[in-house]
């Protein structure tokens, strides 16, 4: 009987035991794409208590704590901090064999050396613990991620981010490097054409550029891009439904592009069309300044409109769907690959019914000019767990390379999320060395553990050019 | 090396063991949702062999017979009982590891301790004792569901069943409970419009409503709804490919339904229409009384049209389909949570292609009213396997509480169906044991214990309020 | 710690080892589905080195290299072979979990008794002493075939192909039966008008029959089926996205056969009702014929345009689909089953979320008339690995019978790639032992290796009648 996440957990081997101690678990932490807000690494600022930094902003906590029967006033609502922790703490057992119950545990493990399980019963006693770890310097965010041995990490900004808050963590001298990315989501969202405008409105108010055309959209968009990598971005994303990619005119664009300024609706084929053009410019951007491009398909958002209109998007009411992604993604691709314009790139699938579509494509367009250039991401969302981990690393090392995989992001708006680092290494870890001790592998631990130690960080290091 | 299908049977560890015999074992059985015949419950039938009980009605046996080479004339044809029994023993030792092996042996052990294995050898043997022992009081049909300590069962009704078998059942004392459930199936099947044509024409027999327009027709199927809760029915089911939820006014429905009684045909989109508005429909319904709605999705039914017309529906020729699922399940659940009308639901699977996209789905719905409102079902027909079984498991755990699943039911059209929930009792005690001895969960036998008796019993007597 | 690859690799338990090595390895190899060269085998050649037996037409092996970052020109280009293989051996270490890996390796120890890991350091070792047994005459070819125990095995060829290798080698007694198999991808794909003409023309001429209409094609083609038929073919194949089932009239595929001879463009609704009628055609003639028929359903090929120009098909640049599979699936078998003109059939997907949906298909046309009469196919191409094969062999179990399986094919173009037969069959009794140690299974060696024997085997031997 092992024990309940002690210092092997996850490691079921001797050999996934030495791969985790000798070789994972010292490597540092490249955190390249996260949704941490920059404004609290700016000011360095402390969480008062457990519930605001671990309850305020997590949608996954409130949606177990729903699925719990736990009422809304205690996820969003306007209960005390102490009586959301309550009710997190009566949830918490209630989650076993969900990530968040390991997470949880984790993390107070590796921030405040709590041992204990979670529940009712602890949960005064824990929360009071660890809310005055929280009001010390100590446990400043800055703090937080020195803790976790972080080098770099890229936040997820709009193309209109003023990046105040980046300039002023840099000029600070802090020595983790806090990047922006460029998500540039809303700029191509023309479903909701009043918020469209709205704002391409603010483009122009933030770049002093009159965009009466799409060609001045594209300057103003391109102006934002440039301004962004003088702000050290190199890296863009974009959260999409499946790829567009139809085939289009620039004028058909540019007429399209017209008709949303002058509050015209326009067709659905329409809206395909602009999409997939505006993917393609921002695609040969980032291919311009050697920027890695990701790409998040397969979101099912907003599924519950009165919890929208009452709490906004992001507040868990998301799923997965079931679109078609291996036509339009592959035309996409080759389109970019065709002039020579395809950036180094990251695909993310949230339906893992497509994992094994997604690791296949990205053999279709690494060419031979970089290694991994064309990266098949880590398992993301709903599939950051255990079963989820493994499906990916299993599919990408069936039919690409693991080796040359750049690894493990957090992907999450909380500061104490750093432990997903450590449990994706070791899952990674107890995968190779089950398979070392079963002789499906040679037991050639310097090598293995080399390939541990570069899906940790060497390969995301060398990727992104750091 | 373990002995097969001993007390053990599928459990792996001291700790699977112990979650097994202490906590599950003896937990009642609720089987909220199967295709049993209530005459047969009425008239406390005995079956005269083996090969009535087993074979008569099986078609996932005949399929494995049919794969085997065994000609139709053994399956559904006019062999005698024995000779079809002979046939489905030699087939027996052909299906290892398809589900039907352990099914067929689970059974023959708990209904009548045979421990052998069926075969040709074993076969005449084995017909004769199980033959003898059908025949007894012991094993007439409600007997069989005592001996399986089963405390409440739903079968599966059309809205112009008479229920008087239910009432029989009921007027007797039987002291389990047998209910309805209300599967208007056909009262929205407007495919074939003749078919359609003459299920109204039924309904309007049994209701004695004249029905001249689809506010007519809506009323009389609303009086069989109140019928059915008269007699005790408190659950809904929907067998379709996917879900509708296209837009309709009513106005069109009214019109589509006055095109389907003079005998018109009626385009795609009106049948969607159709289906669409009546599926809103009956939910309402369902909310109104408080009811828990299931939702069957993704079967490809009657593939094979020449059997079809030789032997009806439900004969083995169905399949599982690849249906889109995501975004009209989303926009139906949603209208109905738009409008506080949403009532309990069950969401089924047939593709495990869709399990991720399915255990998301519910999260997006799952308010916090309730705990486990919105519900991930058992998995089902073709799934409903060792594999299946932990896959759906696996799903509901990593993106919902598998704490809260109301758990296993047999869906079989068999009196000896009831090991499947020991079956399924066993591969998840087995799951908690192995994760628990892993220190994947802590070792708290209390709590894991509890969480298990839930799944088992508990929490369905509570979601169903029995 | 078990060592890599010795005696008991990928088995587990006693009982696998006693599986594979009483009843599994000593069974000879039916290879009924492969790319080998007919030409090759009929000039019973000898490669030159190891690059060109390993390296000069293996596009599995130049994804990995480019995914590696290897220039094209160490892949396709015109480095030298042993330039080339030095990439390839710097690429090896990096495979690691990628079935390449193990393959690799099982090569070198079954074909030239080589133990080494293969990397920089030992790759001018293995090359130097596996290129000189290369050129010895007990490396030619056939000896290769007979190295690796096969008795059948059928390539792949083009209606229009003369099939005079295939003659040679039958007339020069070769003990190993060669067939041929009749793929006529080309003879249906009117995708570029300009490539199916040309294609007529070829079949004009190679049949001496003058092709003016749609049944004189169909005259020509049948001639085609008749001379394969003559030299011992029994098999045909298709290479699909998906099935293409729509309704058609005969008059209208004349009329569309029409507009393509005179070089006219056709609708999309017209190409699909072109391909649906032949792939009817062509049923009914392998009905007739008794042979059997493949579909390969859901590769997406050629994603890379750039490549495709420069290298041409089957270069490495294809990938896994997410085509609707499942309603005209069902309604073309359903069609030939209809008229009782549905000849033995094996499915094939390359996208494993279809798994499932395939192993329940294939039940609908299992009619009893011949034992496992349609087929789940092998997993193929990127499933092709421990994973793939397991999830074939798992779905295949759960909803259809695993015994009844006609097994394992190459479907390689390399004459090195019979051990993948021998790791199927590892991986087969591994699973199986495991279930008898775990008392998922009786203990029943004699009948589990028999089915052993016939999944390797005997199925195949009797399915398709040699």
């Amino acid at each position: 009987m092992k024990s309940f996440l002690d210092k092997d957990f996850l490691l079921q081997t001797d050999t996934a035991k030495q791969l985790y101690h000798q070789f994972a678990k010292e490597m540092p932490i490249i955190d390249y794409h996260n949704h941490l807000l920059p404004e609290q690494i700016a000011n360095d600022v402390n969480f008062e208590n457990l519930t605001q930094i671990w309850l305020y902003g997590d949608h996954y906590k409130w949606r177990a704590m729903r699925s719990n029967g736990v009422n809304e006033k205690y996820c969003t609502g306007d209960a005390t901090d102490y009586e959301k922790f309550e009710q997190w703490a009566a949830t918490v057992p209630y989650t076993l064999r969900n990530p968040l119950y390991h997470w949880t545990h984790l993390e107070l493990q590796r921030y405040f050396d709590v041992d204990k399980i979670l529940s009712p019963d602890t949960a005064k006693e824990i929360y009071d613990h660890c809310s005055a770890k929280l009001k010390t310097p100590e446990y400043s965010v800055r703090n937080l991620l020195r803790k976790m041995n972080v080098k770099v990490l890229c936040t997820t900004d709009d193309p209109i981010d003023t990046l105040e808050h980046h300039k002023k963590i840099k000029d600070d001298g802090f020595e983790i490097k806090v990047l922006p990315a460029f998500r540039p989501d809303k700029a191509m969202n023309v479903d909701d054409v009043d918020s469209f405008n709205a704002y391409v409105n603010k483009l122009q108010a933030v770049t002093n550029i009159l965009i009466a055309s799409w060609d001045d959209y594209l300057a103003a968009l391109k102006s934002r891009h440039d301004f962004f990598a003088e702000n050290g971005c190199c890296i863009s994303d974009h959260g999409l439904e499946q790829l567009y990619a139809v085939d289009y005119q620039e004028s058909e664009v540019r007429n399209i592009f017209r008709k949303l300024t002058a509050g015209e609706s326009i067709s659905q084929p329409e809206n395909i069309k602009f999409k997939s053009a505006m993917l393609v410019k921002f695609a040969e951007w980032d291919h311009e300044k050697k920027w890695v491009q990701q790409y998040h398909l397969g979101a099912l958002r907003n599924n519950n409109a009165r919890m929208l209109t009452t709490l906004g998007a992001d507040t868990g009411w998301d799923s997965i769907g079931d679109f078609s992604q291996a036509k339009q993604l592959s035309k996409f691709l080759d389109r970019l690959d065709s002039t020579n314009q395809l950036a180094k790139t990251i695909l993310y699938n949230l339906n893992p019914a497509d994992n094994e579509l997604m690791a296949a494509m990205i053999g279709n367009y690494n060419d031979g000019t970089v290694a991994g250039k064309i990266q098949y991401g880590s398992s993301w969302w709903f599939l950051d767990q255990k079963q989820g981990m493994t499906q990916q690393i299993n599919a990408l090392s069936n039919l690409g390379l693991l080796s040359r995989f750049i690894g493990m992001l957090t992907d999450s708006r909380s500061f104490m999320s750093y432990p997903r680092h450590e449990y994706f290494r070791r899952i990674l870890c107890n995968i190779l060395g089950e398979e070392i001790e079963n002789g499906e592998l040679p037991n050639d631990l310097a090598w293995t553990g080399k390939v541990v130690q570069d899906i940790c960080y060497n390969n995301a290091k060398e990727y992104f050019g750091w």
